[in-house]
């Protein structure tokens, strides 16, 4: 017999079929109502964020989560401009991605189309359901939320206020729902429901993916973790190694492209690493660096086994002396998470070796790791950043919340 | 402790990297070496084949399945044949998708590059084993193959007459390895090797590809069947769904994209139902009809709510008589495994809500559904035919069996 959380499915299938025929101006006619009535709902939001911020004060959760679940009105200002910003990006779904006329006069075209039904299982960011509900919405297809219970009150008010504006806007709202309801049960069904979600997307920490990539009978995009990692070969250009490692660490280390392994060619190291590892102390940089980099630089801490597979997510960085692009390239391969690996040189062979070799969603050249990401790549909007090799690879934009089909158009053709 | 089974693995990785900066040339070296040792290992294969064969017939292997399983010297010629063929095929490997240079100098491309290791599961049929190691070869791809026990003997001179070629072309013979050797747990392990294997394929009966897709811990491509439908509109021109009908039926009923259920619009049911099944009952073909049908061409069996869901791949058709286009599209809704579907009407609004509203991987008009074919779609050679919405949907070719990597190559940009 379907339960209640079939129900939602069923509801989520039939309101993609609405999504999917939707025009743009009728998807952004309701973005724009989402927008207004998150301004309108400030109020009622932050009361609904205020029980679940006092739960969590009781329960234990710690300041940096509990400012990960805060709502404020500035905050919900800023939300509502996210939305705004997916209006003006271009509709993935229609676009033509290759055509042609066979021989017979028969004409293929392959066309971008929403996956259908797109569940989400993240951890308590409430900014989360209100992006991938906008983002969703924009590329035609329904979404099932599944947030973190320390959420579940802020995002409880949030899905009723899209779902207002939805209805407003002539859509089902049932476009947007969420399963917080059903607590952990909610997340494990998600996991199960082939056929009925066709693509399951993970947010949050590297626990959670894991769980969802290894457990999941939907297909699965993984948004992973980067332990990334920044090569300074021989020939790297001093300023740029100070600037590039510098901006990599210190600019935001609290993101999946900020660098957490330094490698440096032995031919470079007491070169560079004073002015490099200067540079980062002086904003509080912790190193954790091996034998041969403590040798140059002495105020750092060793560096353990455990340290080569840490994304800090802080500013702390390993650093290890390596004794060529070889051992630096073997180095990636064992510990990289495949997100982000860039080389500073200024040998045209080693830059073309490193990105032919490493094997990682996207490889650098001179650039600094904080370059990956959605916006810095002109997609507008960002779906999250792809460690997996199937579907999408890297940053993605609306156009990989999409699937394909054929049109096939003939005129009473036959094969035999 | 690593075992056996994951030397295994360990040494397709090893392969994968070298395969990955391999040339066109040299790759196209080893088709053309592999192609050569199939046909001077024909003696060779054929007793190993004799061994499965005779092991087949003790173990009550049914006819049509030893037929599959049969190599003899003209099929084994073939099969070189269908090596050389892909000789010719563009390589997809190092194609540019998209690229920019970014407003502060960096430039991005999306280049494609192979998966890495690519775990293949099917069943006895030898004609698989080479056709994968030369799709995969071409794609720069290291292959992983268990296929059916009842091949073993045959598999293990393929693999052997292979990677004997591709040692003789100077690539790792591991590019390309069989593990029958571990019997189900082969499977089972390949299914688990999440990392070591990039991307997991199974090829062969429905129950094969739902338990590989529900049980892999590894990303799968789903090559799906076809429950294929053909929907006779109100206005449907009498020749054209005569002979389409009759093409997607009959020209070869055991492939995935033959018909298996016509639906008609209760308009056109007198009109056009006798001359339709007329033709196909002149071919053999049987009819499970519903009331209606029955009620027009009385010489059919009743249908059962089991028939709607059947891949017969048999002289079978499911016949159903439809209030109109959104019956059409709802029966397909609750019964298609969203493979191809194809409307036959003259009515150009009915035609375009078809190809948008039914959700299949291929959706066609005036055309017969055998097209849905990556022979016919122009790729030269096809992977499969993908029925999932993730990474590829339809037909797929050699760049199917790719990836994406971002390249960024700058001049010392950081982002702060």
């Amino acid at each position: 017999m379907p339960d209640a959380f079939d129900d939602k499915l069923t509801a989520a299938r039939a309101a993609s079929l609405a999504l999917a025929t939707a025009t743009t101006d009728l998807k952004n006619t309701a973005l724009e109502a989402i927008a207004a009535a998150l301004e309108a709902g400030s109020n009622e939001i932050i009361a609904a964020n205020e029980v679940d911020l006092e739960n969590g004060r009781q329960n234990g959760l710690s300041e940096a989560l509990r400012d990960r679940l805060r709502l404020t009105p500035e905050r919900i200002v800023a939300l509502a401009g996210a939305v705004r910003e997916i209006v003006v990006l271009a509709d993935p779904v229609g676009q033509s991605i290759r055509g042609s006329k066979l021989p017979n006069g028969v004409r293929i075209d392959q066309v971008r189309v929403p996956f259908g039904v797109v569940g989400v299982i993240y951890e308590a960011r409430p900014n989360v359901t209100v992006d991938i509900a906008a983002l969703a919405l924009k590329s035609g297809n329904a979404a099932v939320l599944r947030g973190g219970s320390a959420a579940e009150s802020t995002n409880r008010v949030l899905a009723s206020l899209i779902q207002d504006a939805l209805a407003s806007a002539g859509l089902p709202p049932a476009a947007v729902q969420t399963v917080d309801e059903f607590g952990r049960e909610g997340g494990t069904r998600l996991m199960r429901a082939r056929g009925a979600v066709d693509v399951l997307i993970p947010r949050g920490s590297a626990g959670l993916i894991q769980a969802v990539v290894t457990e999941s009978q939907v297909p699965v995009i993984e948004t992973g973790d980067g332990v990334v990692h920044i090569f300074l070969d021989a020939s790297a250009n001093e300023d740029w190694a100070v600037d590039i490692v510098h901006d990599a660490k210190v600019q935001r280390p609290s993101v999946c492209n900020a660098v957490e392994t330094l490698l440096v060619h032995e031919a470079a190291a007491e070169r560079l690493l004073p002015a490099v590892l200067g540079r980062l102390r002086a904003s509080g940089v912790t190193v954790h660096g091996d034998e041969a980099t403590l040798a140059i630089v002495a105020d750092g801490v060793p560096a353990t086994e455990e340290d080569w597979s840490t994304e800090y997510m802080s500013l702390d960085l390993s650093v290890r002396v390596v004794a060529s692009l070889d051992e630096a390239m073997e180095h990636i391969r064992r510990y990289s998470t495949h997100h982000t690996e860039s080389i500073i040189t200024n040998d045209l062979a080693n830059a073309e070796r490193f990105l032919n070799e490493v094997d990682s969603a996207v490889v650098m050249v001179n650039a600094s790791t904080r370059f990956t990401d959605g916006g810095e790549f002109g997609f507008g909007a960002e779906v999250g950043i792809s460690t997996q090799k199937l579907h999408a690879r890297g940053p993605m934009g609306l156009p990989e919340l999409t699937s394909t089909k054929w049109t096939v158009r003939g005129s009473g053709q036959s094969r035999g």
